[in-house]
């Protein structure tokens, strides 16, 4: 999608702090942290989020979560531990209509989560 | 293993409020809801938590999201939106160390994300 800032950095048309990218998964930095490791995972392809899945992105979601784990371990979050985020329309606090997955570590996260 | 708590639910020895179920999933609602709605979906099979999870089961992450995307669409929370929440370890706050994915909707979700 010509005007989806999420497509724009898969594309390298804006530039991000990039931790992981294969052909169809790019992983990068959040630009506000919320935590001292903060990544995005993104599906190349624009899916808008969570309510967009359908049974043929279920091999792309599994993916999504495998490759997010392996970050997460790569990064040296494994020994102290680490929250997946995903967010979905206003409720869900999802801020870019492109499906992504947030890691945070590095320090305790509260709860409630939001 | 038969210390699990989560495993003794999958298995019908302690009870749920029970909002889905198949031969390799159960979703329930939360005992200490976080939000108006509060479901937490697990694999029947043992899987302490993401750091645990191997390429192996890649399938399982995929059908566990699409799964809580159909429970968080039936549940009404698409037009509202909704979060998804997975803790690893300690800094995660992960309180039960059996895999379990937290569908969170009902009122607006903060950010950070705990």
């Amino acid at each position: 999608m010509s005007d989806c800032l999420f497509c724009k950095i898969a594309a390298g048309e804006i530039p991000c702090t990039e931790v992981f990218s294969n052909e169809k998964f790019i992983a990068f930095r959040d630009i506000a942290p919320q935590a001292p490791t903060h990544i995005l995972v993104i599906p190349r392809s624009h899916i808008a989020g969570l309510s967009d899945f359908t049974d043929a992105d279920q091999v792309l979601a599994g993916e999504l979560m495998t490759i997010a784990v392996k970050i997460a371990a790569k990064e040296g979050l494994v020994p102290t531990g680490y929250r997946f985020v995903i967010n979905n329309g206003v409720d869900g606090g999802q801020t870019v209509s492109h499906l992504h997955l947030h890691i945070l570590g590095g320090r305790a996260l509260a709860w409630p989560p939001g």
